[in-house]
């Protein structure tokens, strides 16, 4: 275990975040039940980093199964531009683990001047971005100590699965959410050894993915910069021939 | 002119581009009006490499001089997963230069069926996405020989001003397009010698932007892709401290 390093720690504990989560599913499911209430036209998303990683999670998510566009806004257009939102019918997400930065409330408080219903979904509860939000949603992952966030991006993920659950009444989403827990601990308990040795070799590589997935390449592609400090960035698959393949064929 | 590349010859026309597009603003402002006339309550946009690029412009514009929601639409929401759209008041902007990828034309198909009125912005306008559009508006780049493209992401930047200044009815935008041509010739006249040898000694790098120039950031680095096989990666100003840093202390 004194091998261990502080973020292999924190990812082992994701099967029982998720399972926290789950007990606490009525939360997530009846903040998907509101947005369909509401009549929501449309969502936009708020987050930084792994946190705006996994809004684009939610966002794949929302647009495939629910079929409602969710546009991922940048903090600057409240804090450099200024902008006026007009967002009446709009739902806004904001996705943040400690919740203090200090752009994003200003975007939160920027969606609901323009009229927009504000979730926040958060690690730490009491914060900026929690004290300006119309609800709250928690994330459960407890203390993230790590400088690689990683429990609580797992977490916003399966927030954001139960919160489309809650929306469609999803009966077999709900049955694949009960089932995370014990895959992640399988997931956990595998060999991964394989993984590492073509990456020492490389300087510079592709994460690639697609729809759902082109969020978990984006945020492999940050893990390995701030990691391993290797220039790795996400790609979509559809866009391999824009660009990309002209230097991966060196 | 012997060593003129095609690229460099097709940039030297980007000012003529711009005249002929201000020849035809009617037809941008007047679509510009339209949105406005519709009471229009969101936006959605596709389109695939330096044209995804130029959907990224025109959605800092509008969130942020018109303060509406835009969202890009992954094709593959249609392609992949058959998603059905809700986009009743939404407008739905395709950027395309050959109009020719059959999943922008499925994208857009499945944003009209989803009750959202479809604009395409194009330059080759007898196209299948051309064909599929409720409204197109030519980009008039003329043929875009070099494979990568120039001239046509210029143009489409321009046609996202125009539609914008429409939409507002905005004087003084109007005057600042209209002195466009002059600037671009103007730049092209400029001495940009001392802007390559700073990459010579690179073989990774980030191409930074912010809000507006967030688009320009992420077609200079596929541009750095596509003719010097220099992986470049765009970044927000905003997001450096999230990984980009960690490497760039090396």
């Amino acid at each position: 275990m004194s091998r261990t390093t502080l973020m292999a720690a924190e990812i082992a504990e994701i099967p029982d975040v998720i399972a926290r989560q789950l007990d606490a599913l009525d939360t997530y499911l009846e903040a998907g039940r509101r947005l369909h209430q509401d009549g929501t036209r449309g969502l936009v998303t708020c987050g930084r980093g792994t946190s705006d990683h996994a809004a684009t999670f939610f966002k794949y998510l929302v647009e495939t199964k629910v079929g409602l566009p969710v546009a991922s806004i940048g903090p600057s257009v409240a804090t450099v531009y200024g902008s006026k939102l007009r967002l009446a019918g709009f739902a806004c997400l904001t996705f943040s683990q400690s919740g203090g930065s200090p752009d994003l409330a200003a975007l939160q408080q920027a969606a609901r001047d323009g009229g927009a219903r504000t979730t926040a979904v958060l690690n730490v509860l009491d914060s900026p971005v929690g004290e300006g939000a119309d609800l709250v949603l928690p994330v459960l992952a407890g203390p993230e100590r790590a400088v690689a966030a990683t429990k609580s991006f797992v977490g916003m993920m399966v927030a954001s699965l139960a919160i489309v659950a809650g929306y469609l009444n999803d009966g077999e989403l709900l049955v694949a959410l009960k089932s995370l827990p014990d895959l992640a601990r399988d997931a956990l308990g595998r060999n991964w050894s394989h993984a590492g040795p073509p990456l020492v070799r490389a300087n510079s590589l592709y994460c690639v993915g697609r729809g759902l997935n082109m969020a978990v390449a984006a945020e492999a592609s940050l893990k390995l910069k701030e990691t391993c400090h290797l220039h790795a960035e996400a790609c979509s698959a559809a866009e391999l021939f824009h660009g990309p393949v002209a230097i991966a064929d060196e």
